[in-house]
């Protein structure tokens, strides 16, 4: 480590990469955050591509901090992201295989880096700056291009044996359901996600009569902010299309408690957004279909921080706790 | 607390409520045990009937060591159990509603007693008697009456928010299925359990047509056992039956590795005495479904610990670790 910890104030940069929009901040060590952006993704062009112009981009927002504040870490919140080995395991949305995350960032970066599942990073963000404050059991569902799950038990992220807990996104909720980026069939982010209502919204056209504006757009241009806006002016595709997603995702949280009697299940990611059109039929879905003795017992409360937000103030925890520590990877 | 702890041994019993029998054993505090017994429950004369039977059957099993033995707690083991709230909570399989374990216990010892959920009781025997020795993230699956889950991670029993976590034989594997004891419709333990493949059985004796020994015998009086000694003389129906339950159990507990990604599955009661019929479907399915990234890592064990003796070796260890924490619950 070069740096010269002076009179200078030690920031932490933290990135939340996502399928489609990579999110990043800095944040001091008092928790004030003095910088956010985010940039496309891009995952087509590959991880080399994607690394190569992160640097660029957290070089030049360090920049502006560089004289009177000193990096002290980063900490990179992705899907699939193992932080045991530090290699980004074939994120099923990004398809770029296997990632050697720290090799990677050893080229660009001479500060200790940490990396850490984006749903994870979520549930840390939760626990520290939103909706999880002192709150011991809870699962945090991030809803954007695939559904990711942190987990929280007794006040402690669930890792597993090799890292690999909480992919709930990738429990089959239908036997030869859709397809499925990770090769299997019926997983549940191929329903509940920003990708999943997308599908849903097509499988509808084809199976409904009613009109509908989404007749006049093509797959790759319905978002699923669109549908949400749609289904507000009473779009009977959107509307019948939210439904069904809550619906499933009920269901689905139903299993979940089963699972892991959480006091708490956080809904964030960009699916969140649509407020009501998900929570109302997730909930009434959710509350039907639960086991008895947990009924009652379980609140779904949207996060309260900013879309992608809480995986970035996750990842800062993240590797501010890892330098707190001394446990770092010192690249 | 009369108990005059001179020169005597301390003991203590353990007690495994099942659907069908009640299994419990007297152990001393250097793990050896001394006795070993079990009597029919008949849960349909209610939970006064059983444990009035329950007191006399242990009162006079300890009076057999009294002479030299002084008895210094018993641990109790049931489905639906609550370790938190000394609450047997609708146990499904016993039909007796809400029980108040500590307030019936009361009125027939005089020493501390300690609640625990059968599952999470089977897990702690394995993790002191049994396979799971030293392995941190492990989940044990008993299938006796019903499906209960014991889950450890980090070494740890999950408890949850309510002491209610583990409940995956009611997480529910087919929307519309069969009619479950919890007042719901396809929970996994319709299928996979000692009383799902009767039901299996019997559902196959109408769809299929070959010949079998099971067309002889009333529903009432099939068992699980005789399902398993038939499958091994090749009666088709059995042999079907076992394959499919098999199938379900392989799937569901890839579901259940998405979520907890323990390095060991422990299956244990009476289903799991049909050995390779049951593993043999179960692990074909299981690796076949299993989400890539855990492919490999998972490995499904049988308990080597005598039916329904997980249970009342961890009821043991559970009551004696609360004596030693002297949390205890003197009534």
């Amino acid at each position: 480590m070069a740096n010269n910890i002076t009179d200078k104030k030690e920031i932490v940069v933290g990135v939340d990469i996502g399928g489609t929009n990579t999110v990043f901040g800095i944040v001091d060590f008092n928790n004030d955050i003095l910088l956010e952006d985010s940039f496309k993704t891009i995952p087509e062009n590959g991880a080399d591509n994607f690394f190569e112009r992160l640097a660029i981009i957290i070089k030049e927002a360090y920049g502006k901090f560089e004289s009177k504040h000193v990096l002290s870490g980063i900490g990179v919140a992705a899907p699939g992201a193992n932080y045991m080995s530090g290699i980004i395991e074939s994120p099923a949305n990004l398809k770029w295989g296997d990632v050697n995350f720290t090799e990677i960032m050893r080229k660009y970066f001479q500060v200790p880096v940490a990396l850490i599942n984006d749903a994870n990073a979520a549930a840390l963000g939760e626990q520290e700056f939103g909706m999880a404050k002192g709150v011991k059991n809870f699962i945090v569902i991030t809803m954007g291009t695939g559904l990711g799950t942190g987990i929280v038990v007794n006040g402690q992220l669930l890792y597993g044996e090799n890292g690999l807990a909480g992919e709930i996104g990738h429990t089959i909720v239908k036997k030869g359901g859709r397809q499925c980026n990770c090769g299997r069939r019926g997983c549940l982010e191929t329903y509940v996600s920003a990708n999943g209502i997308r599908r849903t919204v097509f499988n509808f056209l084809g199976h409904f009569t009613e009109q509908s504006e989404l007749r006049q757009i093509s797959f790759e241009n319905v978002t699923s902010k669109l549908i949400c806006e749609l289904a507000l002016q009473n779009d009977p595709i959107a509307l019948k299309a939210f439904h069904f997603t809550g619906k499933i995702l009920g269901r689905a949280l139903s299993n979940v408690v089963a699972n892991f009697d959480p006091k708490v299940i956080i809904l964030a990611g960009g699916l969140a957004e649509a407020n009501e059109l998900l929570f109302e039929p997730a909930i009434k879905y959710f509350e039907s279909t639960l086991l008895n003795v947990y009924k009652g017992k379980v609140q779904i409360l949207k996060s309260n921080l900013q879309d992608g937000r809480s995986a970035v103030l996750g990842a800062t925890s993240f590797v501010r706790e890892i330098l707190c520590k001394e446990i770092l990877q010192v690249i």
